[in-house]
Formats: structure tokens, sequence, C-alpha cells
């Protein structure tokens, strides 16, 4: 993605990426208010990195635990194929307890893990492991520009598009699910317009998405995730782009708590809801949206909002809520598939009766 | 309402009242950290109370319009009924110029005025126009107990219950609209729970709403906006009750940002959803919901968020967007009446059809 640096010069930056035996990240904690690359020098760091949000979105957290299964493969012991394998078994534990809804850290911890020859030396399992996760960024960079192909057709010259939470480049490698073709549009000069839903609690779209928008000048607008349905009733809003978390076989859709709300809100109202994600995040073997575990977070998400201290600059937690009251906090909510319109995938638009059609487009 | 002192003292205390010619109120700006009386010692003050939230919600702005206008009579000019007149009408001004959406103030403000006798000397004006202002408050009080009477049939032992935003015994002078049902219901010892919806910009579920009902110890977990439709579709509800700002002739409702989209969660999981409000927030001269204006607040209700910083214990702002990213802040949105099962009202439970009934119950 392009990223405007202090002294305004332009540059393309990818969101994570390996150099050495580090991984090197966008630190996302620190969005919006300062520009700063986290470097995560073991499998433990960049586990810590995805437990702590430094990294968030499914695609950026799957490529990310990718990298720390390679990191493990380095500093794993080489006398033997067994304590190569104790190492990493041991990584690939730490690094898939971080966060359990997002099928993509699973599935790409996993592929790395296929490449696993015992038959082979340590070392040579070492570089065909980092091999393999590398090449899972570069697709999932290819798979960001293709979904970004695939969906600008469904945005119109004049559009105007709602998306929530971060679905951008901030949360895969580049380009991003939602946020691609929308990146594409705009780049195509299309005119257009995005709503942005702040997406509490950690408010990633007043914070990420924001950003990221502002990074290619596209024009957007912060509204509170209240403000959703009064700009769709108003007939304001043309379409909803989303991205998702896990997808079941049936098209139920995990994502970003609040998902659920706006794809009721577009049915009502008449108005597509549009749901952009690689195919990794399908997931097959979950048949439906109700074997899906959604996470639940801290309770200190909703009682407590970080945020910029403008008098000292300094980033400071503030609470918003009396002491003694509990709080809840799903991170992530299911949407089912009769209300989504379309799947934006790398490969083609998915569209209904989905029980078929995700299983061919995954099939050929 | 019951207040929990610093002292563990708990006490009765009203929303605002008028002592000599103060009006004395509690500082909502304050809580939940801080409880304060604030004193307007003009009414000049007294708007400004209005229009910085220092008072809020529809009930509470109406008796603070009114007690405004009874302190106008208090320092106009006796010397003839036109200076006195003059005086009052540029308060009037001033208070309505407040805060545009609560239909409260303009019908609080003009019954007041409507004692207005000029054929009477001032003095005899001022008297007639503080008892009526003070009739106002009174009547408030009265409204919200029979409110809770009425709705407090419509919660079952065991109901789990959302609301949003703060129509508690802060919005008007004492008991609330939907909160009034839910306390008596936890007065009558029903075991209920309260699904709290933080509210955003403004949080006033979260820092308003739990303040309340933790004062009388009622069960309630605070929830971000984009949860409520999640706990919604997992049937974790069984009622939704919201307050009003006003009601067109028809059944439409102006309500706090986001209660359009709790009505439509309601209707896609087949829950009712209530509205509570004391029959001077209908307004049949306004047809339909399309005639109800919306008051668009700063952007820095979106782009900064109040709280207290813990460490200094202070009332900080701190930033949540970057710099450069605009924002659109709706204080309300309207609820179409086909999507509310019953209005709880002081007189009766008002069901569809709309058209007539609430016609019917304000002519009676």
């Amino acid at each position: 993605m392009l990223v405007k640096l202090p002294n305004n010069e332009t540059k393309e930056i990818l969101t994570l990426w390996m150099e050495g035996s580090d991984v090197k990240m966008i630190n996302q904690k620190l969005l919006p208010y300062q520009f700063e690359i986290y470097t995560a020098k073991t499998y433990q760091d960049t586990a810590k990195a995805i437990k702590n949000m430094t990294v968030r979105g499914a695609g950026a957290i799957g490529v990310a635990g990718a990298y720390g299964i390679a990191q493990a493969c380095l500093t794993a012991p080489k006398k033997d194929i067994n304590s190569f394998l104790k190492h990493v078994k041991k990584a690939e534990k730490t690094l898939k307890n971080t966060r359990p809804t997002a099928v993509n850290l699973f599935h790409d911890i996993d592929r790395v893990l296929a490449k696993l020859n015992i038959s082979l030396p340590p070392e040579k399992n070492e570089k065909i492991m980092i091999e393999e996760a590398k090449k899972i960024a570069e697709e999932s960079i290819i798979s960001g520009k293709k979904i970004g192909e695939n969906g600008e057709s469904l945005i119109k010259n004049g559009a105007k598009i709602m998306t929530h939470c971060n679905a951008g480049a901030l949360a895969f490698v580049d380009w991003g699910s939602a946020l691609a073709p929308i990146r594409l549009a705009h780049r195509n000069k299309k005119s257009i317009i995005v709503y942005v839903n702040e997406t509490r609690p950690r408010s990633q779209g007043a914070k990420l998405t924001s950003w990221e928008l502002l990074q290619e000048d596209i024009p957007h607008i912060i509204i509170p995730d209240t403000a959703a349905g009064y700009y769709i009733s108003q007939k304001e809003i043309d379409l909803i782009i989303v991205g998702a978390d896990r997808i079941a076989a049936n098209g139920d859709t995990a994502n970003k708590i609040g998902t659920y709300t706006l794809a009721i809100l577009a049915k009502e109202n008449n108005i597509p809801f549009y749901v952009a994600a690689p195919l990794s995040t399908f997931d097959l073997k979950t048949t439906n949206g109700k074997a899906i575990p959604i996470e639940q977070r801290s309770e200190t998400e909703i009682t407590h909002i970080w945020g910029l201290l403008e008098k000292n600059k300094k980033i400071e937690k503030i609470r918003i809520t009396p002491k003694n009251s509990p709080a809840k906090n799903p991170a992530f909510d299911i949407t089912p598939a009769k209300y989504i319109t379309t799947f934006i995938t790398e490969k083609t638009l998915i569209n209904p009766p989905f029980e078929k059609t995700i299983k061919e487009t995954l099939k050929n």
C-alpha cells in the first residue's frame, strides 16, 4: 500500500514481511497517530504481536503465523529431525493459541507444516518451510489485487460505499479484501465516497480504515456505528462491502462484531451486501455459522478506550464506564448466508445458491 | 432516584429542581466519575447547560427550558408588562435555540408562556409562570412513575431487556421513561438483567444508564453498539425498551441515533420493540417522521472521546481518528411506526393501528 511518510514522501510498504530471522510489521497499535515498524525477533514475539493486535486482520494474522513457524525453523535444533520437529510443534501450539476465530491463522500455519518431511534433514526442511511461508505472503498480495479487480466491477461511478472494521491492506500483506475493490475503483478514477463505521470497541474503522484511505486520498467520512442505519435508511448508501474472518461451507460468515447488523439493515433497505475475502477464508469443514467459535475479548476494551491525548502527544487509556458495571465483548458475529448478496474472491464472484457455488469454486 | 453518595449514604435526588432563582441539576457531564450538582444562576446559564449537555434527555431538557423561562420572569423588568414581555421573549429565543430535535423543550417553554396574560401586572405573571414551571416538573415525576407502572406488566420475571442511550431518571426529573418499568420490575423483585448499549458517540448508555442502574443494584451488562445484533440474534434478548425525543402523529419516532437499527433487529428476530415516553413527547402537528428535523452535532464527538484518565483522576479528551479524516454526527434517527410494538405512556399502553390510537389517546 502507499504510505505518506512524515517527510511527505509516499512509499510502497507492506503490512508485514520477513527480513533474515526477523518478522517486521506496521505497528497497528500506534495507528493512526504514529507510523512505526515493529520487529518480532522470535516466534514468541510474533505470537505476542498477534495476540495483542500489533498485527491484526485475518489475512495478516495468517501470514504472521506462517512467518512465526519459519522463525521457529530457524531457531530449531538441527542435530536430528525429532528435536527439530519438537521445537516446531511447540511453536505451532504457541502461535495457534493466540486468536481463536480467524481460520487463516490455522490454515497458513498448517500449510507451512504440511511441507515438513521427516525423511529430509532439518536444514532442508527449514529451507522449504521458509520458502512456503514467503510464498503464502506473496499469494496474499496477488489475491488481494485480484479481489480488487473482481470487485471493482460492482462499484459504479458516483457510488457511496459503506465498510466496517478494517478489511484493508493492513489486514493482509497488501491491498486488502473489502478495501481492494474500493482502492482500485479510486485508482481507476471513479468518483466514490466511503462511509467508514467506527467499529467499536477497538475502532478499527475510525483508526485504521480511515488512515489507509487518507494515504491514497480516497474520499471518506467516519460515522459512529449507531449512525450506519440512519445513512442506509436515508438512501445515502449504495452498497456495503465487508471482509470476513471465516466463511462456512453454506456461506454463513464470521466477521467483526456489528457485521450481522449491517447485513440486516442492507436487506431491509434493499441494497447489496458484499463480502470480500480470499478463498483461504472459506472453511468447508465448517458446515455452518453455528460451528464457528466466537472469541470473547477482554472487558477492558469496552470499559476503556485508547487514543491520543493531544496535549502531551501520548497514547493514553481513559475509562468511559462506571467502575462496578460489568461489560461483554464478543469480537465477532455470524451473518447468515441468506443476507449476503455476493462473495468477492480472487478467483471469481460467488453468487447464490452458496451451498452449491462455494463448493464448486473451491473444488475447481 | 436513589443515589449512592461517596459516604455510602443512599439519598433520593432529583435530576433538576428550582431553588430560589437558581436551577440546580446533576452535572451529567461529570458522570459516571463524579457526582456533582451544577447551579445555573440565570436563564443564560440554563440555556448553556442545555446546549452543552450538563442536562440532557428530552424530559429534563423540557423542564430545564420551563425553569429557564421562570428564571427570566424573576429577572425581567417589572415597570410595565411590555418590558417584562420583551425580556421573557428574548429568553424564549435563547432557550429554544439550544437543541432542535426534542419537542419537550418547545412544548414545556410554550406551556409556561401560555400562562402569560398581558392584562395582568408583571409580578402576577411572574408568580403564575414560576408555578407553572414547577407544575411541569411535578407532572414529569408523576408521569415517569405511571409509565413505570404501565410498562412493568410487559416485563416478565427472568426477562433480559435491552435499552439504548439514557432514558432514565437522568433524562427527566425522576423515574425516566424506558428505565421506569425496569426500575419498578426490579423493585417488585422480578429477576431481570439489562443489556445497556454503549450508545456512541456520547456513550450515554455506558456512562449514564449503567450509573443509574448501579445506584439501585439493578443487574446489567454494558455492550458496544456493534454487539446488540449479536445478542439479539442469539435469542439473549427478550424485549427492547427505548425512550423517544419526538413522536409524530403516525407513530414515527425520533430517538437517539442507533434506535432505528435496534427496531430493525427486533423485527428480524421477532422480539417486541417498546417505546416508553410521556404524552408530551407526541406531536400531532408532526404528521410523520420525515417532518422531524435531525440535529447534526459536532464532528468532535466522533473524532474524540471524553473519559477518565485514571492515573491523574482527570476527565480528559483523547483523539481516536486521524487528523484529516472528516466525520458526521447525526444525533437522532427516525424509527418508522411499523417497527414499534407498543408505546408505553403514563396514561395507557398504545397499540397499533397508531394513526388511530395515538390521536384517540391524546384527545381523551
